[in-house]
Order: C-alpha cells, then sequence, then structure tokens
C-alpha cells in the first residue's frame, strides 16, 4: 500500500470514465460493473471531487444520466463532461454548420445549431447509423467543401456492451479521414481542452487530478499528456495486449480500487 | 506531337483501368465515357498489346465483361487482370479461410474456397453491404484472431458513379485497420505484384507499358513504382485538387487521347 499512496500523494480530484469503468452499455441499458457504485458512492463521501468525463455520443447527457441513476449510481448531470456540449460551443464560436452524422438519441443537443448549408461534418458514435448511405452523404458535403472541415466526437476505436465489443466513431472518422484526404478535428478525449475545461469545472490543476478509465489511449494517455494522472482499470474494453498500463496493476481489477484512496 | 512520340517511345503495350475511364458505373449499368468505345477498338486494331487492369470488385469478372460488351466494348473475360481471382490464389497458397465482406455480386468468385472457422477476414467494395453490424462483424472477427489478417480487394479511396462520387474499399479498409491496430495487405491496385501480373499476362516488361488510369495513387502511382509509365485521364474520379498528374495534360481531356498512338 505505500507504493499506492505515494503514487496517489497531493491527489484531490478523481475523474471517471463511465462506459467500461462504471457500466457496461447494451440494448437493454447495460449493466453496472461489479463494485462500481458502491465506489462511486464511497468516492462521494470521500473528501476527493468527483467528475464524470465521458465520450458518451450516442446518449444525450440527460438521458446517460437517468440510466446511470436508476442503475444505481449517485450522479447528476452538471458533474458531467461530454464531447456535445463542448462541439456545440465550437461550431457557436467558429461560425460552424454542420451536417449531423450522429445517433438519434444525441440529436438532441444539437437543436439549437444551425444546421442549413451545412459547412461542416460533425461525427459521433451513430452505430446503425453509420449505414453505407450516410457515411456516402458525408463524404459527399466534405468533397464538395473547399475547405473540409470534419469534427469527431472522440476518436475510440471500439467499446465493450454486453453483446461484446463494438466499433466506436474511431475507425469512421479514419474512413472519412482517408476518403477525403484531411484531419479531423477531435472533441473529446484525448482531446487536451476537453481534460481541461473538466479540470476548470473541478477547481483542480492537472497534478491534483486522477483519471480512471479502461481506454489506454483516450482515458490514460490523454489525461497523461496533460499531466494528469492516468489508472486503467481492466474492466470494459480492456484487454491485456492492447498495451501496457499506466500504473502497475493493483491486485484486483475493479474501480473499486478506489475503495483504498 | 513530338513531346508525346519521345514520352510513348518502346510502348508495346496498353494498361487501361476500367471504371472512370472507359464508363462510369451507375445503378442503371452506367454509361460510356464519350469516346472509350472508339478508343478500345482502335487500340486493338494497332499493333499495341492491350488489357484490362481493374480493381472491380463489386461485379464477377463475367458480369463486368458482359455489361461493357453490352455498352459496345471489345473486351473478353480473359483480357481482364482483377482482384478477386488473385485474392483466391493467395488464400489457396496461404491456407486461410475468410469471413467474407464483398458485395453479393462478386461472391460466386469465391465459391471454391472454403469459409468455415475463418482465420481472416476479406474486404472488397461492399456498398450498401457495409452496414454497421456487417463491419462490426467483421471487427470482432478480426478481434477474435491471435494474428488478425486482413486482405482488401484495392485501397481505392472512392469512384464515380453516374449519381456522384461514391466511397470505394479503402476508407473502409482503414476503419478496420484503426479498429484493430493491423495493417492490410492489399490485392489489386497498387499492389506491384498486381501490375507484374498483368504485365506477365501480356509477355511484357515493365519499360514497355504504359497504365491508362483515373487514379493518381492506384493507376498512376502503382504503376510508376514498378516502372511503368502512367497516363492520368481527366474523367471518372479525376478531380483537379486531387495532385499533380504523372504527365503534362493533353489538349484534351478524353481516354480518346490514346487515339494519337
Amino acid at each position: 500500500m505505500a507504493a499506492w499512496t505515494q503514487r496517489l500523494a497531493g491527489v484531490r480530484g478523481v475523474l471517471l470514465d463511465i462506459s467500461g469503468v462504471l457500466y457496461d452499455s447494451g440494448a437493454d441499458g447495460g449493466v453496472p460493473i461489479a463494485g462500481s457504485v458502491e465506489a462511486v458512492a464511497r468516492l462521494k463521501q470521500s473528501q476527493l471531487k468527483v467528475r464524470f468525463c465521458t465520450n458518451e455520443s450516442q446518449k444525450s447527457r440527460g438521458v446517460l444520466v437517468g440510466l446511470l441513476r436508476r442503475l444505481g449510481f449517485d450522479i447528476s448531470e452538471g458533474e458531467v463532461t461530454a464531447p456535445a456540449p463542448a462541439t456545440c460551443q465550437l461550431l457557436r464560436e467558429r461560425g460552424l454548420r454542420p451536417h449531423l452524422l450522429v445517433h438519434d438519441g444525441i440529436r438532441s443537443e444539437f437543436d439549437e445549431i444551425d444546421t442549413s448549408n451545412p459547412n461542416c461534418v460533425v461525427i459521433a458514435d451513430a452505430v446503425d447509423d453509420f449505414s453505407y448511405q450516410n457515411m456516402n452523404k458525408a463524404f459527399q458535403v466534405l468533397m464538395e467543401l473547399e475547405n473540409p472541415v470534419l469534427i469527431s466526437l472522440g476518436r475510440g476505436r471500439y467499446y465493450k456492451e454486453t453483446s461484446g465489443l463494438m466499433l466506436d466513431v474511431g475507425p469512421y472518422m479514419k474512413a472519412l479521414e482517408y476518403a477525403c484526404g484531411i484531419k479531423a478535428e477531435v472533441v473529446g478525449k484525448p482531446s487536451p481542452e476537453f481534460f481541461k475545461s473538466a479540470l476548470h469545472e473541478m477547481g483542480l490543476e492537472a497534478h491534483q487530478a486522477i483519471m480512471i478509465g479502461d481506454d489506454i489511449v483516450g482515458d490514460i494517455g490523454g489525461a497523461q499528456r496533460c499531466g494528469i494522472r492516468g489508472l486503467q482499470v481492466r474492466t470494459g474494453k480492456f484487454r491485456s495486449v492492447s498495451g501496457c498500463i499506466a500504473s502497475p496493476p493493483p491486485t484486483k481489477s475493479r474501480v473499486g480500487h478506489v475503495f483504498c484512496f
């Protein structure tokens, strides 16, 4: 425990990924990962600040929080940093009118955004809406633009549902990048701006926080590049072949390990 | 004309791309590009050897040739180098059993291939069959393999149909590469083996041939890397922004320029 105490010295806040850390999503709504409901409750009873930092882009924050509350989590909408609201802010700042290739579940987040005569494409985890026809339409919109702008809500490779591993938005972002010869702008983890925004909401500096996630690139790598400590859980999409983990593995593999704080 | 005569010195054979050079494909079967039927006829009357070198992977060679003959082209199945037969040969040589993510129109080319208990994925221009579900299945097959093998029939970014630009197999190949952290093996242009196979069929050396295509990467770049001269037409997917062309542009923009041979 001495080593862990040292590693966690000065930590005043915890950033928690949601999918694969708190729960595994699924067509049935998903299931909590064993110990995670209790871990969140215990964190909130501690002196630590807690913020949920997710790339969820199938569901609006309201729907996601409602689902997690039904699963027993102590969470409110204001505690969640998610890419859709950050994207809306960026679109407004730059006068961009998006063609949306997104899941119906998150479309309401863009209700107040002008989508007429698009001058960019916004892509998110669209699941079944990643049809050839929809991908081709997004491609054609980009190819018609003199300066094509592609904004991607995250760039995750895949995530785990109760039914198995599922392609995330990243592969489709790469497909459009290659087709159009462009580079997407990523909103969400691992973008530094996204982590900084979450830190700002917590009123903490990078060295005072730790990010707990299952994605070695999006969660751990992204956090570390901002000076935030990273801890990879062995739930969700974790695979022992996916790369080295950020810290020596704890003796158990659950987010419940934050109990030792 | 002097410059062109010099550029074509020693050429004894012509490799012709099909889609975007001879015709624009489409739901209605497609339409010949103006002058191309006559150009092929004239080439065949000349002393030059002619071979059709295509990445077509929606249609079997038989169906493609039947379509082109109905459009007026003088072409036979034995004159076509296409990726599906080359892929079957590769699968047999390496004892690979593919999970096929291909268009129904080309499935018959794999009739004699064992597809039970797959140990690789073969991807081709699947058009509407590039559904999320089908892409996710291919991804899951690859993730289950200890040494995932992804074989792609071409890696084109897009092609032109009568209805507009259409995503080709390349973007979907990139999506699976990124999702699985692997590199695909490409069968078809711009693979050197593919051009060498076409040259072998013609009985020519690389310096004796010229490749005529609309794709600066697949047709022109691929040919040039094998020592074959390349000539980009301004039909099909050609866009002035897609890169520099391989030779100074001719005064007209049609494949009909091969008339000047």
